[in-house]
Parts: C-alpha cells; sequence; structure tokens
C-alpha cells in the first residue's frame, strides 16, 4: 500500500483507511513519497498538454488547492480528453522534474469516468464572470476559487472548534425555529400555517406564531448560565430586500456567550484570539485566493500586535476631526454609517479596530448600561475591506435595569420572562458576541460580496437549487 | 500563575490563556496539581454540608461532569448558601484526604455572585420529571444529564469533524431555505410570503415557493461532484404530526457523499467508521448518562469486530422464520416497521446490523438500481433501542437510469435538471448517507426519547424559547 499520510496526526486511522475502501485523494499522493507501487488516482481534467513523444495533464479532486500533474509515457492516451471528465489513473508516483511540483504521476492507463461534452459543458477555461457562476451554482464549486472558498470555510470552522474547545466552550445547536424575533428588527421570515387534519384552515404548526432565527444569542445566554461557556456556528435568517455585498438572507453566524466576565477586554480578547487563530493557519487556499494582490494588510492583521480600540466618542470625534467629505455627517448619537466605519478601519487605523461604549439608544435592549448611563459595554469590530466584522456587549445582567432596558425598548416583559430568570436564579455578569461567518471569510480571502463566500447563496429574489 | 492543563495540545493557547482573561474553568482546575498559589474559581452551588468545625460545598461550572469539592475552615461561611447560586471562591488547591475526588478548593473567601431563593428556584434538589425539565427548557441544561448531553454532543460533533478531515472529506454549509422538498415527502415547512413595498399582497420573498430542507444530500451530491468528498451537519425539519420517541420537527442531520465510489461495502465502512470513532473517545459524560445501568451492548458495538450485514431479502425471511408476534406480517415488498427493525437488531443480531438492498419501490428516487432491476443499492443502519439510525445508498449517476427513476416516481424532471447535470459532465459513480444526530445521541446516552436529546426539542404544537 502507498505510504499515506493523513492530515493531522490524531489517531491511528491512517491504518484504517484501506479498510473503509476508500481511494487515495490528490491531497494525499502529493503528501506522498515516490514509490515503485502502482496506484489508482481519481478526478478531473483540468487541462491537457500534448508534446509528440510524451503528454501531460493536470488532475484535480477538489481536496486541495493543488492539481496533479500526470506524465503519459504514451501521448496518443489523453488524446481526447477534455476539461471537466472525470477520470481512472492507473501508475507510478514518481519525482518531477519540472518546476512546479515536487512530485508527479506516471500514468500506464487512463479510463474514462464520465464524459464531458466541451460543447456543452458550461464550465469554460476562459475566466467566467462571478455573476456567470452564481448562475450555476451546482457547478460552481468545480471551479478553482469557489473551491477554494469551501475549503477555506471548513479549515475555518474546524480551527474555531479547536480555539473553543481549548478554551472550554461547549459547542451548542440552538433553535432556528423560534417564537421570538430576538431584537424585534422585524425583518423576519415566518413560517407558513400547515394542514391539519381536523381543522378548515392551515394551523400553526407549533400553536403560535414561527419564526426563522436572526440570532442565538438569548438562546446562549440559557445555556451559559448551566454550562459557563458556549459557542454556535448556526444558520440565521433575514428576510431584508437591500441587496448589499455584505448581505444575505441565509447566512451562517459564529456567537460565543461565557459567564463570570465583567470586562469588554475579556470579549475583544476572545474575539481577537478566535480571529487571529484562524489567520494563523497557513493555507494555500487562502494564498490562491490572494493570487496576484497583496495580502500584506491582512497578514499584519494577523501578527502579535493587539489590534487597536477606541470608544465611540473617540470614534466620532476622529470622524468630525477628519476633514473627509462624507455622505452623512458623523455626529455623537448617530449611528456610525457604512463610510464612517470603513474610514475608521481604513484611513484611520489602518487595520481591525474594535470600537466601543456606543450610546445605549443605538443598541439592542440587552446591553449592559455603563456606570455613566448614557452608553453601553458594547463593542462593534471594524476591519478593513468589510466594515463591521462582528459585534458584541456585556449583557445587562441586573433586573431591575433589564426591566426597565424592556420598557424603553416596548418590548413585552412577559415574552421575555425565561430571559429573567436566568438572572433571577443564580445571574452571573456575562456577555457575548456574534460574527458573520461569511464576512470572515470574505475578509480571509480577500472576496468582493458574501456571495460568493456561502457554496449557495440566497437573497431577495434569488434561490437556486 | 496555575499550571493549567489545556484541553487537547494543539497549539501554544495555554500560555494565551491569560491575556484572554479568563479564569480557570472547574474542569481545568480539575486536571491540575495542588499548589501553594492563591486562585479564584467561579460556578455555582450543587450542594452543602455544614460540619461543627468545617463544612463542604460541591461546586459546577457545567465544563465537565464533576463537581469541585470545597472544604471551608470556617464552617459559618457557606452557612446560607442554597443550590443554584453563583458563586466566587478564593484559595488554594490541595490534595484530598477524602475520596471521590484527588484535589479539593481550600477555601479562604466566598463572593456570592447571584442569589438563587430556595423556595422559589423551579430546579429542586430532589429527582425532576423528564416532562418537568422540558417545561424549563431554559434552565433544564443545569442539571446533571441534559448539562451532560450538552458536552456530549459538543464531543461527537468535534470528534466528527476529525474524522471526516482525516479522510479528507470537506465540511460544508449547504442551504437550510430550499426550493425543492428533496423526496417528495410532502411534509415540508413552508415560509409565509412577506409584504412588499410595491405590492398589494405580501409576495414571495425569493420569488417562489420556499421549503426548510428535509436533507442536506441533493446539495451535497453536486458538491461532491467538485471536491470529491463533503460531509455536513445541518439542521432538518419535518412538519410531522405524529408525535414518537425518535421524531423531532427540528433536528440535525450528519449527511456525507462521496464521489468515486461503487460499493456499498465503501458506504458501510465510513458508517461504521464514524460511530466507532464516536464510541471510541472515553467520555465521563456518557458514563454520567450510563450510571447505575448495564452499556455493556453499546460497548461491545464500539469493540473491533465487524458490524453485521444483511440484505433485506434475508431480513425478511428471518423475520418471517422468527415465530415472533408482530402487528405487521413482514413481507417482501412492504417496508420494515419499526417492531422489524428492533426484533433484527435487538433479537436476532443483538447489536447494529446494516440492512441492504431493499425493493426500489420501498425507496426515493435516486438510490442506485442493482442488477436484479428490483431492489437498489442501499442500507438502513438499525441499533438495539434506537431502530434507524442511518440509511445509505449508492445514487443513480446513469442518466437513462436517473430519468426511468423520476418517471416511475412522477417526478418532473425540469426540476432536477441541474441535478441531471451532475451526471451529464464529468459524472462519477458515488454515494452517501444520512444518519439522524439526536439518534445517535440517544443511543450514546441510552437516552429514551431524542426531546431530550437537543438543548432545545420542538414538536407538533411545542415550541419553547
Amino acid at each position: 500500500m502507498l505510504g499515506l499520510r493523513v492530515r493531522g496526526a490524531r489517531s491511528p486511522l491512517s491504518r484504517c483507511i484501506s479498510n473503509l475502501r476508500l481511494g487515495p485523494t490528490i491531497r494525499q499522493v502529493l503528501a506522498s513519497q515516490p514509490t515503485e507501487e502502482v496506484i489508482q488516482v481519481h478526478g478531473w481534467v483540468r487541462s491537457v498538454r500534448l508534446q509528440k513523444r510524451v503528454a501531460f495533464a493536470m488532475i484535480h479532486d477538489g481536496t486541495c488547492a493543488q492539481s496533479l500533474q500526470v506524465v503519459f509515457a504514451d501521448p496518443h492516451l489523453p488524446q481526447r480528453l477534455t476539461n471537466g471528465t472525470s477520470v481512472r489513473l492507473t501508475g507510478r508516483l514518481t519525482t518531477s522534474p519540472g518546476p512546479g511540483q515536487a512530485i508527479e504521476l506516471l500514468a500506464d492507463s487512463l479510463d474514462v469516468v464520465g464524459e464531458c461534452d466541451p460543447a456543452l459543458y458550461p464550465i469554460q477555461k476562459q475566466a467566467l464572470s462571478v455573476e456567470y457562476l452564481r448562475d450555476h451554482a451546482h457547478l460552481r464549486a468545480r471551479t478553482e476559487a469557489p473551491g477554494a472558498v469551501l475549503r477555506l470555510r471548513d479549515q475555518a470552522t474546524r480551527t474555531l472548534h479547536d480555539y473553543f474547545a481549548d478554551l472550554d466552550f461547549t459547542y451548542a445547536h440552538t433553535p432556528i425555529i423560534t417564537s421570538n424575533d430576538a431584537e424585534g428588527a422585524g425583518e423576519t421570515f415566518r413560517l407558513a400555517p400547515v394542514a391539519a387534519a381536523h381543522a378548515h384552515a392551515p394551523t400553526e404548526f407549533f400553536g403560535k406564531p414561527s419564526f426563522l432565527t436572526v440570532s442565538s444569542q438569548l438562546h446562549l445566554e440559557a445555556l451559559a448560565h448551566a454550562v459557563s461557556r458556549v459557542w454556535t456556528l448556526s444558520p440565521c435568517f433575514r428576510a431584508e430586500r437591500s441587496q448589499t455585498s455584505r448581505h444575505l438572507a441565509e447566512f451562517w453566524m459564529l456567537e460565543a456567550e461565557w459567564a463570570f466576565t465583567d470586562s469588554l477586554d475579556s470579549l475583544t480578547s476572545v474575539v481577537e484570539g478566535a480571529v487571529k487563530r484562524v489567520l494563523s493557519v497557513d493555507s494555500a487556499d487562502r494564498q490562491l485566493l490572494w493570487k496576484g494582490r497583496d495580502s500584506a494588510a491582512l497578514d499584519a492583521a494577523a501578527g502579535g500586535a493587539p489590534w487597536a480600540r477606541m470608544s465611540y466618542r473617540e470614534a466620532v470625534a476622529a470622524l468630525q476631526a477628519s476633514g473627509a467629505a462624507f455622505e452623512f455627517a458623523p455626529k455623537w448619537g448617530r449611528s456610525l454609517a457604512s463610510e464612517h466605519e470603513r474610514w475608521l478601519a481604513e484611513a484611520h487605523v489602518g487595520g481591525p479596530v474594535f470600537v466601543t461604549d456606543y450610546p445605549a439608544a443605538l443598541k439592542p435592549f440587552y446591553m449592559r448600561r455603563n456606570a455613566d448611563e448614557e452608553t453601553v459595554a458594547c463593542f462593534d469590530l471594524l476591519v478593513p475591506g468589510v466594515g463591521e466584522l462582528a459585534g458584541g456587549s456585556l449583557r445587562e445582567e441586573r433586573p431591575d435595569l433589564l426591566a426597565l432596558a424592556l420598557e424603553e425598548h416596548d418590548l413585552d416583559p412577559a415574552a421575555y420572562g425565561w430571559y429573567a430568570e436566568l438572572r433571577k436564579y443564580g445571574g452571573a455578569p456575562h456577555g457575548g458576541f456574534g460574527m458573520g461567518f461569511e464576512r470572515l471569510i470574505s475578509w480571509l480571502g480577500g472576496i468582493d460580496n458574501v456571495r460568493e463566500c456561502i457554496p449557495m447563496p440566497r437573497w431577495a429574489g434569488r434561490m437556486l437549487l
């Protein structure tokens, strides 16, 4: 058998690979040593180069950014091979004399597994626009960048699991269907009533109006009062018609909550640690996505220096003193507009910046009131190119102040009875944050639009597959 | 600083813990050595025992199954401490002279962080019924078994990430909102139309009927044709009114698909490997859940012996020959009833069993037709106590046979145009499976009802929080 190296080295699983009857992947083959043994490799043709006495093909299988170079001593073998065809190759791994790869497959035989008519195949070799690829969502991940995004999401997910497990956070699955709309934002998807056997009209399946979650935060707060530290990576939904490069109707959100913390520094440290951990992964896929472009700013953010912090008050003062021509005038008490957020991260700081302590009136009811009674202990994380990447706060754990906040936000205290009980029985100072996963991928990969950061994007008027 | 051991040993993160301003968890404390250093620990009171010259308290924080024993040299300190109160303790870790723990905290000081009125607290110390705890979903995870289930789900999730990463599977987020209802099962949730600015009546947000996914399989098949091997752990939904101990309206499903496989053995090997890997984790939480009960059958399933396999034909013959009094007579061509499935796993095999090659008429359109033209290359995995835990098949990759199957199942070929294209352009023999995550937890933890296997369960007429 081929001496395959298994990713990581977590278990004696390498012994099991043959038992599992899975052949070697191209990632495994490229990580192997040359061997006299005859192996079989599967994949799709990315390109073919025919010469008089020898032929070459690049074969990929999507398990890594690289393709495997295949050399045919018989140049007739791949003669009719076209882009996108799936093949089975038999041969030996040898040291490659050419530049660009350490190893190549010397192929004795070639079987076409599935043909691919070049006259019909929608994925042609020339550059295809992102819009065209979106229209071919079922084939999109076969191309380089969308494939790299898929693997980058996987790496980021596993890295986050490791990071939070190291900190004793428990990963939790919070509800998708819920009866509350979290921030009273209103732009929620609602489930249609369903037909019932003994009712004339359709009825609510759960006996009351049901919505798709916009945030797992309130549920995570309940769990943080049980297991201290929790996090999730969960789908969230917004029925928002605005079409920006940063919004999707269905997206994934990383959220974490933990008990026994009473400082914003603790919150921002965990956020910064999480993102830096993801950035510290040596990733061929990230390199592929940045190919030909300057990622120095991103690399700098990954470094050891702590990220900048300023209060909302300082941020407004800096915006006002900037002399920049903003569409909206920055003013204390007003939300920061997108243009302000980007100026702060891109022009003013030149890197990620935590903006903290916003006026209470601009933020949801659950954020903890500061001693000044005017602001709340919260932060937004702004990063160059993306704008707001994450937001979080200490949560109001004082029952009387929570009741006051519900009143100020015109929210029904009865609907938040269970939420208030978390404070009543063994409550604890706590806090947490949320981070848009597609925005994180967008920043990591230098990708303009979050529609390219999720395999099958949904937005107003658009849902393929 | 306390010499804390970080879970696993993946990174130099231990150095960062103090930077992250998170205090030590009880799991970390219990894994530490006695030290003269003064430390601070947070948690909730599980019990207090007052003696004349000394007092004891058991403090937990949900990061592990165990509580920390705290010894107060001043027995007055914890005098008014009640169950559920959150506290901050200061003291030194010492070797415990008593049985039951290696280490204990000698506390100098005690601060009550959040009180918990024992006259009002819904979580009393006596045993509470599962139904009562379901009614208090926001507090449920504070009790032993539900807390253990939370951690077990986390362990299982991370173990599955490691397992599939080792096999070069890419983890993918497939869509939750979709336009197809996968198996034509009909029992799907549909989104209500939403108000639109320029329309008199509410309109479909995506311009067409939208449903909550019942399976990620078709989407995973598309991705498997791009990156060869994919898996997901994704929420799925069934608007099913039947109320059994094995069904939820919202549940999580592990699904995997991979290309370049043409044998059922490959499928069942990957399934068996995944479950055995999860079973191989040495888990205090699983032990807690099995406390006082015999888990020998589960332990045996985790062992090295390969799980049993039989064809549907053999299974029906065994059922017919059993002499058992079934409600439904087993017969070739009929579905196996729950009673049949459990008899096969519990009485006949006495362990997990893969039942393969069902009649095509009993199964969905996408399963690959066998050479006998009568059956399909599929399996159901049946396990004692649970019944069907997983199901999978090779997928029909031959375009003409796929078209025939769509016709036989009265499905509109136009709706599956993209799905057929996966076969047309570089198609490959492939297959996959799905496994109910709550059923897996139910089996692992010996838990009767899947409502106890998810933090906040939803079923017909029932949705708390």
